[in-house]
């Protein structure tokens, strides 16, 4: 019962899992005090260097009101106990609660750092692919994607929807079909984040390029919405979640497409590999020589038609080595604010997640690649998003 | 029956897991033709830019003679019917094999490029400590540890021996001790090679961290030999051998280091990260701000005492990021050639693996940085190196 809190030492981290620490998150601990700025209405810091705005690719909710935390709690509480499950309608949470949650944390930042919005979706450490079965999965699926819905509808210039997968450990990925729809024709989303290892770090489920997962890209195509590859929280006390766990999946997933042809199958799929790629950019020569020795094509034809880097590297010289050997054209803003790390970088005296920065600060790019990064190549990738972001 | 030479696409690759392309590398071919030069009298590149001598601390025996292959096939092949075990005595090659496995390779380009010496150690991704069980592991351990130790006899200026390990997966580390202690104390070897995760990818046992390790670091630090954590070959499908699970287990391990106090309790144990350190440097940031929020000491002082990382970063900008983040003191110079990536680089015309190359160019280093890089930190992080090989 609970294992979702469990207090392995790996397993998880305080500011990522939902935990006894969610509390300081959701009421904007830790951020300076929120004032009664309306959203879109605060400073700004100015129009990016290369102009045009700036569309953060990736954010998740991660100052939930406390009471969908109690609610994941009863879920999970009543694996045990069908009887006691709680149905998706038990969950009251009311439109101050959402702006609360959201106008202190995210929404202040999108002013502070001058970014337009946000490509949001449930805290990804949350969905936790690995607590109960398909069905836990898709109730749990369900009121955390209609809460992000709420939000787009409340702050519809500042967060644009991405839906979670209800996946579960070794059940068919199509079977996520229903609630990506869903999410999409009905809610308005323009993607989904999609979960390589449902079992939280044991890697049971076959790789990305298996016909496993098939059925769930041909609806993604079909629907024209691309995913994002992103792990959840490490149940397997080896890994911290957002320090290896995270990262591995990256690397994990973008050397699976290297050896396959996925994207032979699927020429319009595309798919984000979050966290700067994981370790892909750093080891660059690395694999470039593995496909060179194995026969593969170029890098330039077998992934990178298909496959996208977000820019959530935390330090300037990260972002430099990114932007030096990956294309400007597969590189995505994206910060992951208030998520894997919320401090303030001493050797700068700004936040590490305020990525901005370092796009700004990049001697690699020019205006023009630097538009791309910021919103360009966001609305290529994600065809969905309004055009009344753009206006 | 043969599952060492499973044909699973992600498992393994041709060009470091031990198969049918095995003769290719041992004959030499895919490197230009060897000549009869002698060990050590080939034409050198020079010495490197910062004066003194190169010390490669990541070397594998990748060209091992057939008759070792043939002997490992035979033992997995007994596993299902012990009476057909093959004795660690059967194994028969003589030193003409030997020198003839590593003339045309290691030694080659040793002296193509001007490295003195390789810290030697058996192929990584052949210790696959996920097939048979303890038993299985400590023969296989003993032959391959036996050949390394027989190449440093014949080639005393040309190669010092690091030992794997028989781990076995749920196995305590302890029972390594005997083999560690027989390859430090009777063939001088300088050092062991640490796996992680000795299942294969399925991450089951303890983390590094774990008192579980405690016996064997105690002996390690009794005998003054530092471990270089390197994973062995995958046995998960979803895992790249030197592609993902290389990587991965490099950054698994670091987080584990960053998050614990195991060198409160092993302040002089000295523990290597290859591959450049995994993802680490590239997202220095990043752990720098996870060590802030989860208020844990600076890494300068919780992890960098007593961890180093290699040079396996196959491309200038890679290297370039790991000089300007990482200490040069925690830096030890290292090619891992005739391993992972073995082709040439078409933007340079070296091999990818030429890693001095990179060093050589670095703009980030003074003279001095590289002389330690090159060999003044191996001769720190290994005090076992013999002092003929730096005369």
């Amino acid at each position: 019962m609970l294992t979702y809190f469990g207090t392995q030492h790996f397993a998880g981290c305080a500011c990522c899992s939902i935990g006894p620490f969610q509390a300081m998150a959701a009421s904007g601990s830790g951020l300076s005090a929120a004032t009664n700025l309306e959203a879109g209405e605060g400073p700004r810091r100015g129009a990016p260097s290369g102009g045009g705005l700036i569309i953060d690719c990736h954010g998740h909710y991660t100052t939930e009101p406390q009471e969908l935390l109690d609610w994941r709690k009863r879920q999970i509480a009543a694996i045990g106990d069908r009887s006691q499950m709680p149905s998706v309608d038990s969950l009251k949470i009311n439109d101050d609660q959402l702006r609360q949650s959201v106008e202190g944390a995210q929404l202040k930042l999108q002013r502070e750092r001058g970014t337009a919005a946000t490509i949001f979706s449930p805290r990804a450490s949350g969905m936790s692919h690995h607590i109960g079965d398909a069905a836990v999965s898709a109730a749990w699926s369900r009121v955390s994607n209609d809460l992000i819905y709420r939000l787009t509808k409340l702050y519809p210039k500042n967060f644009i929807g991405v839906c979670q997968l209800p996946q579960s450990p070794g059940v068919e990925p199509k079977t996520c079909i229903a609630e990506l729809t869903r999410c999409v024709e009905e809610l308005g989303f323009v993607g989904c984040n999609l979960n390589p290892d449902p079992s939280g770090g044991y890697w049971k489920d076959p790789p990305l390029t298996d016909r496993w997962w098939y059925p769930l890209y041909e609806k993604m195509v079909e629907l024209d919405v691309p995913g994002m590859i992103h792990v959840s929280a490490a149940a397997n006390p080896v890994f911290h979640t957002t320090g290896s766990h995270y990262i591995n999946g990256d690397t994990t997933a973008f050397m699976q497409f290297l050896m396959s042809d996925l994207f032979k199958d699927f020429p319009t799929l595309r798919l984000i590999i979050p966290h700067g790629g994981g370790a892909i950019p750093y080891h660059w020569g690395r694999y470039r020589g593995i496909a060179q020795d194995q026969k593969r094509p170029p890098l330039s034809e077998s992934v990178l038609k298909n496959v996208f880097f977000d820019t959530c590297v935390y330090h300037q010289p990260g972002i430099d080595l990114l932007t030096k050997v990956i294309p400007a054209e597969n590189i995505l803003f994206a910060s992951e604010m208030v998520g894997a790390v919320k401090g303030v970088d001493p050797t700068t005296g700004f936040n590490f997640d305020d990525t901005r920065r370092y796009i700004d600060g990049s001697a690699n790019l020019s205006a023009e690649q630097k538009r791309a990064i910021f919103a360009g190549n966001a609305r290529r990738v994600y065809p969905r998003i309004p055009a009344s972001i753009f206006n």
